[in-house]
Parts: C-alpha cells; structure tokens; sequence
C-alpha cells in the first residue's frame, strides 16, 4: 500500500465544487471513479481544499491509498487520458504514508480576478468578475493593508462553518492592475469559508466608494459577518498554490 | 434609414463560425435574429471578418441599416440585454450610408496564443493551442522576420478560396513570451483564407526543428499550400482589431 499525492488543476465552471455532494457532478467524484477505474480498486480521495462550486483550481492537493504497481510519476498520464480536459492533474508522487493533506500545515495562494470596464469581454467572462462601474484601486489597496498579518476573520467567514477558531494570518495581499484586469493575490496559512470571496467582495465595496478603506479595520474588529461585504463571485476565483513542509509530506520515506 | 456599425467581441467555442450555414448556429445568425427583434424590422448585417469555426474576436465589425430613432451608440445596451453572454457589443455608431466593412482598406489585428508546457492548464484550453514538445521561440522569431513586408501569400491559403491575388501586407508580426504562453501579434491589410493559422502551424514547425527558420522563404517562394505546415486550431487565434480609414466611416457626415 502506498500514498499517492495529485496536484490537480481544473476548470471550475461546470462542477459543483470539490465535494462529492448528491445535487450535481463534482471534482472529487470525478477523480474517484476515473482512478477506481484505473487502477481497478476502490479509490476515495482526500482533498486539500474544498473549493465552492465555480471556483477554478491550477493546483489543488489530494491523496489516495493504492495497491497499484504503476509508479508515482507515472500515474498523472495513464489518468489524464481518462479525464475530461477540464480536470488535468498536473503531478502525481508517492508521498509519505502519514501526509494528510488537510491536517498539514499548509501555505496557500489564491489569486482573484475582477475586469472592471465598460463593457464585459466574452473571452474573461468564465474566469473573473466583471464590474461596470469605475473602481478606485489605490483605495482598495490601501484598505488590503490592514487585513495583512494575524487576525480574528470571523467577520469574513460565511454562516454554515463549523470552525471555532476564526483566527488566521495572511502572509500576502498584493492588488496589481494590468489593463482593465485588477488581479489580486492572497497567501495565507489557512482560510475561512468563503474568506477570500467575502474579502474581495468588501475590497470591491472600498473600490466603488461606500466603505473607505480604514473601514476594513472597523469590520474586523466587529467579528460579524454582517459587516463586511458581500461575496464576490466564484467564477474570479483561482486556488494557484497549496505549498507544505517537506518533512510532512516525505516524512516516512526520508527515516 | 441610417447606417449602424457594430464592434462585437465573442467566444467562438460555441459557434459555428461568423457566416450563416445551415449546419450550426453562427454569431451572424443570433445577431440577424436579436437585433431584427429588438428593432422589429427585418435586419440582416453586413460583416467585416467572416472568422471560423472556434475563432474568436474582441472586436469584430459589422454594419446593417435601420430605420430606428434609437441613438446609434444606445443600440449596443439594448442588443446586449439580449445577447447570450458568449457576444457582447462593445460599441454601436451611425456611419456613412457608403460605409462598407468589407470594400474599404482596413488594417487588421489578430492574436494567436499558444500554451507551450509539459501539461496542458484547464483554463487556457479554450483560448490557447497546447503544444507538449518544447518550442524554439528563438527559431520561431527568426522565422517570422521573412513573412513580414508585402508577400505573395498562396502557399499560406487554404484550398477553397475564391480569391485570385493572392499578395497582402504583413505591417507587424511578433512573437512575446510569458511564462509558457506564446503570443503571435500580427498585423496586415488582410488576409487570405486562414493564412493566420497557416502561419502559425508553420511557425511551430520552425519552433519544433523541423524546417530552419530560413526555410519560411522557400515556402513563400513556392506558391503552393503543400509547401507550408498545417493550420493550427481556431482556438487560438482571436480577432483583436479591424481599424479603418476615418473619411471612409463617416464620409457623408463630413460633407
């Protein structure tokens, strides 16, 4: 038996989301039959992130058990034939027996993308937030400042989460502006639900003018969802990177 | 009666190409339909690039008459209310009655995107022709010098052209790199019947070994389509800019 890890990166728009869930076609539940199917076992994988339905991955994390005699290396090309081309694992290694993907500490990076302009381009549609009315990006990047660092984001986490320690750090949180395309890029060792949408969409609330940006702090410090703003489309969002301890994840193979 | 022209973006992935055919739906098709609907006269519009099959466009140009006293540049809110969300009208004006966006001199711009790695990223596979085996961007470049400049073009139309001159302009052609993605800029005052994906199919064998990059000027030099590469996929390419000549869209007004 031994521990496969998958960097898998997928095209969000028509799964439910990560989680295998009975209203619809999931990521997981694609990756399970199609390495069941594979590999002639029973396969159930365990995944890092369990990203919203809409939202894109270019390199979530999950693991698998396996008897199979196929190398590490090698099972990203026999699965990729299997997928549908919007799911593409992007490697596949034999970790350590012990490496739980969600139980590891963890850096992770998403990056969100809003196109604000006159009028929408159909080629950004799938892939970012379309807003029509002119937004102030030096504002929205002074307000950034005061969510970088370690902090209660209990006012940034959707009802529904059964996590009690509401507390995380983001490392990074970096608006650049290219164009009409405003990206902004977020690290941090662990997120709440819906915590980046809800940031982007309070971000996007400083841009249009209705909150200035020294608000934001005001909106931690209240630890309350109804302070802050609504969350932003799914569709903009991307996981880019779920980066751990190498102890962790070779751990057994390196004793 | 007045003249209208239209500056559409789309995503091709979903059509059958500009031209009405009777075997798909087109962008021609749906904007003959939503704008004889909206303005409730019999509409059929006159376009500038007829692209195909999976092409795509920022800013392709049209032109039909109307007898409507909706202002010219209200006419694109209107028609985009309307529109599925893969079309959107970027701008909408009254031209001169003589306008024609095939007759007069253009310059056009099209981009071609080419996705250059070892695994293929889910959210470039509409946009993008993923090539596996490692490009010689370098070769590619040199290659490209030989097209630019007034050149007979018949080894770089595809059979079923109805076209006898076969000479055009290439004013700009470009080649950028950004991380794995190749752009192709290229700039003339037309082109023939999938030249640019000709030239592009062409390039990538350069980039692959398998012609040197001065090979380009045999091709030109045959006259013949056996001579050049393949087309690369309608993916790719996307229609950037059709610019024309100010007194040739507004000439009567000026009168």
């Amino acid at each position: 038996m031994k521990r496969i890890m998958l960097e898998i990166a997928y095209d969000g728009t028509n799964y439910c989301g990560w989680q295998i869930q009975p209203n619809g076609i999931t990521v997981e539940e694609v990756l399970n039959k199609k390495l069941s199917e594979l590999l002639k076992e029973e396969i159930a994988v365990i995944g890092a992130s369990r990203t919203d339905s809409g939202v894109h991955a270019l390199a979530n994390v999950a693991v698998f058990d396996t008897n199979t005699k196929i190398p590490g290396d090698k099972i990203k090309f026999a699965l990729n034939q299997r997928l549908p081309n919007d799911i593409r694992i992007q490697t596949s290694k034999e970790v350590s027996p012990q490496f739980h993907p969600r139980r590891c500490n963890s850096r992770k990076t998403y990056e969100y993308y809003i196109l604000n302009r006159r009028m929408d381009i159909p080629l950004e549609r799938l892939y970012s937030y379309f807003v029509y009315m002119p937004l102030d990006f030096e504002k929205m990047k002074e307000a950034a400042v005061y969510l970088v660092g370690e902090h209660d984001f209990m006012s940034f986490c959707s009802a529904g989460s059964q996590v009690t320690d509401t507390v995380r750090t983001i490392y990074v949180l970096d608006l650049t502006k290219e164009n009409d395309m405003i990206k902004i890029h977020i690290e941090g060792n662990g997120f709440l639900y819906n915590m980046v949408r809800i940031i982007v969409g309070t971000l996007v609330k400083v841009g249009l003018g209705v909150y200035p940006p020294e608000h934001v702090k005001e909106i931690l410090d209240a630890r309350d969802r109804m302070a802050s703003g609504p969350k932003a489309p799914a569709r903009g969002l991307r996981l880019v990177q779920i980066a751990y301890n190498k102890e962790d994840v070779y751990q057994t193979k390196m004793e």
